[in-house]
């Protein structure tokens, strides 16, 4: 039974919570908030779990095998380097830390040590996003040409992270685990329509070695909600809406076809073909329960989990280099070695 | 009564015939295609009309005051010149032409001579547009903080002009026309995802000197079709959707209001405002039409069209800045003079 | 070739001009009207048609093989008499007649003449309503449990057939070619909202001996336009919507398995089952063009038509006794011979 | 504060436990179950709540003062006249009980001791049936013409009450609170589609003295789901549709106009209207928490339910008439005394 210490007891942790709590293999020994009243309610809902006021409780706790780290972003590398170095397993909620330095810092320890650290990329974890996956390994959808998502709504207001560091690191994290390639350059625009506030509208553009191109479309400040993905491959198209409450995903059986005939060397050279759209039963468990006992389970066996410290960071680097882009309008960031 | 004179007869040229047919004070002396095909159907739809197939029958007919040119892009500007010599007022489809060298050389010819130059920028005509520039104008929406457009759709493949020059400067021209003002940067991405065709996929960034930022996301090679606007004044937002029948616009009463409450200066300092959403009835009369009607008034009263020749050269300014960012992976490019 | 004479060229005939003059073994040799600025439309249209105000010279002239009637339903059975006893084929627009004694004696009088005489049902027509008799007829969708549809709109009100006899009228042709079963009961509801008028408003259950129930919602006075028909068959159900402009069919693989676990005897005996759904592509050919195709056809090789007066008279039948369960506040009335 | 015993903690109990517990007046005092890992459940959630298998200890129980019902509907009745014998207050989930006859002794029990007696019809309570009784009342939809609803979806079966009993019971009650007129005739069909079961598909047409026409059409074995209801005024229609997560309720100002224009006469009479539509924001409080406070308020004040006892009885006798019409194919069913 692996016991989990819990930091941040505010809008995500209690999530963490309640399914660390269902998991089978673990169960939650404390939580610590700077809060007492939100204390109270943990003790009220959980009265097994030793609530504290002090992170140090935890890190001296030797029931406490692995720490979840449900904290505001700037705390996330402070808190994860005590953690891994009182030798506790680390699981941060994204984005993993403020800087790239930061989390190639944590990445190395954590190595050194032989613990397990995760970023809770929680997106990964469902079954929309497992299928599209599996619809590209298996090449279902052909070569991708482009991946192409909005993600905005009528937003809660971060005052430390913008809406990249905020939302458009879903999207990050969903590509990398999809495509299994990291983007070679970035370019992305945005701006602040609140005066004094950080960027709550950004336009990212990722390009990828392979020809592969994408985009993410976020903003706080939408009058509607989406959550809409494209998937263009040369086979085969996908649209992943997640706020459709089942056909989440869509395989339209669509594209075009190049002609070489001679003929037709001095028009158009493209024809269209059109068939069926199947929208396969996805499977609707909870993905944050999932993601809980993959956790558990690597730290177990010790296996990398698929949303390692590793990809965490690599995720923070493409951020950082889209925040870069962004504060000169566009211009491109290399993100080669 | 104006003579109108219509070179091309291929997928637009139809449309503008039958409209200028309608039209009250005008009508379709002669028409010119290189296509015999092409004018037996005009002489079978209408037998009045003189089918030709030299464009100089057209300049040297005294009955035709103004040509109208439905032709690929790469013949706009030698046509229109040809026509503006001949002193006949010209309307060409959207772009102008290839070049904004070419747009600018067309502006002037037609000032000097004292023609009317309109530009076939048709959605400004649409009943929609028309109402999203009166809740701009009128100030219902405050002060524009974005504009963002989806229009894709699996796509006519054009094999002389790429995405941008065939679907943004759509969204170009309401932009002109909604905000009444042009950009003075632009950052464009893209790719060609059919071996040696042109790009089919872009995402264009424009910046204004206001402060407002405008994005359009323009695909041939998506498998769902959208043509969905959403603009963000600070108080309230507007949806457009060309696609829905009815409710083409939408209006929401939402936002959010900064506080300056020292009690809250740590915490979230932004509110959220959730009023009723208003779909205004708009006039559903064909924009075509109305466009036909409006340039056929401008030659008569000697008015500046709405989509002056003036506009669509700045419109062609912004596509060439926005392919030329394009090509440099989203390297802006400033339009300041 | 099969010369056609339509009489009637309001709201419908001009599409059956226009399909029939498609049509590769027919033409259309003259159009009657009782309103000369109609029959000055066909001319300008169709400069070989000969117009003419007289039923009678349609009848006389020997190039004249069949006759398709598309006026006011009052004058169907007139004319199609007249038109059969004069030798012609007959096509009539749905519904066939105002009564089942008249569309009986229409049938008697083609079948002894050895002509052709079919009903404009010319939703059958359509790759929608085809494929969905191909997915009843292969058994994909097993057992047909119901079909359940809604066909309401802010309508064209008429005043000589009420919203039954306009609208419903589609659904019980549907049924008859999908199910190839007639129902054996019928009861109806509905209300006239507008004084003095028809009823604009009604629900009409139809039983079948197989133990289907079908239920079709009517409506001219609804401000949402909806063609959305669910079909339960107890291995699949369907979603037919033919106001999407593709995926008009949806297949889902759901439906519910019951248990004879004595286990759960006293508990729920009905479990789910949720799987894939499908979108098949369906041809988006005009409905009326294959129609005109067919009845061409059923001329020239005397087959029996799909949408024969046979099977127009039985829904005559089907629609009289919906009138009259209507009437009388959905007393059902038997259709058992 | 009001002492509130809860007896069933199946499907629903858990609901109204959670919701009486936030109520500020009340507090739950004890929940009895016939299931022990029920008990232990509320036991883990509410440790304050004293769990027992024998409602005989809710009777007994000087704390309670009114007692919750959320069993299976065959024990409502009994259940409920026991606790008003015993001088408790009685919320009853929906339907009331089994049998008119029942729920007029229930009413008659409650009226004779002065107990507060009210049926758990929790759309009433939604800010969406309460905005559409506002537009009702106010006239701003003029004379009400139709309600026309779709409440489907692959359902959970119950084994002792049919889909009307389950689902119609809804429209029902939102029907009597929203035109405040019951009505005086029924025509219902329907059809048990799993062998040995009770009807799963209902068709119910409701006749009023007023002239409106109410329609529900109810299915548990739909492959999709629907909570859609049209309301249509001579002045203006609504659709309320509540799975829409904003805009439930939409209202056009849409109609048909009249005319006695003479010249007119023998054509139609009957022109359209098409303005706006609003959406008006609709506070999304819990209705559960809303009707929770005014069952406690009604206690406290004495004052008459909104879904009183009385109106509970009425929805079952126009369940119970539904039924009736039902088994005989769409024979009406008159519900004059």
């Amino acid at each position: 039974m692996i016991g989990i210490g819990v930091v941040g007891y505010g809008y995500w942790g209690p999530n963490l919570v309640r399914n660390f709590m269902e998991t089978s293999s673990a169960t939650v020994i404390s939580v610590c908030d700077q809060d007492q009243d939100k204390l109270d309610l943990v003790q009220k809902r959980y009265p097994t779990i030793i609530p504290t006021l002090n992170f140090t409780d935890l890190l001296s706790n030797p029931a406490v095998d692995a720490i979840v780290i449900a904290t505001p972003v700037r705390s996330h590398y402070e808190l994860a380097l005590q953690a891994l170095k009182a030798d506790k397993h680390v699981l941060i909620e994204k984005p993993m830390a403020e800087t790239s330095e930061q989390t190639a810092h944590l990445v190395a320890e954590a190595e050194q040590r032989g613990l397990t650290l995760m970023v809770d990329h929680t997106f990964i974890y469902t079954g929309a996003v497992r299928k599209l996956k599996e619809l590209v390994e298996t090449g279902e959808l052909g070569k991708i040409n482009y991946y192409d998502s909005s993600r905005i709504n009528l937003g809660l207001f971060q005052h430390d992270v913008d809406v990249i560091w905020d939302l458009a690191v879903h999207d990050i994290s969903i590509l990398g685990f999809v495509l299994g390639e990291f983007p070679n350059r970035v370019s992305a625009t945005g701006a602040s329509h609140v005066p004094g506030m950080v960027e709550n509208t950004a336009y990212i553009t990722l390009f990828y070695e392979s020809g592969t191109i994408a985009h993410v479309n976020v903003n706080w400040l939408s009058p509607v909600k989406m959550r809409s993905t494209v998937v263009g491959g040369d086979k085969k198209m996908v649209v992943y809406d997640d706020l459709e409450p089942s056909e989440k995903i869509k395989i339209y059986d669509k594209g075009v076809t190049v002609t070489d005939d001679p003929e037709q060397i001095y028009q158009m050279r493209v024809g269209y073909r059109t068939g069926d759209m199947l929208a396969p039963n996805v499977p609707s468990t909870e993905a944050l329960l999932v993601e809980a006992e993959h956790f558990v389970d690597c730290i177990v066996t010790k296996k990398t989990p698929i949303t390692s410290g590793k990809m965490g960071h690599e995720v923070v680097k493409i951020v950082e280099a889209a925040t870069a882009s962004m504060k000169q309008f566009g211009q491109p960031v290399s993100l080669l070695p």
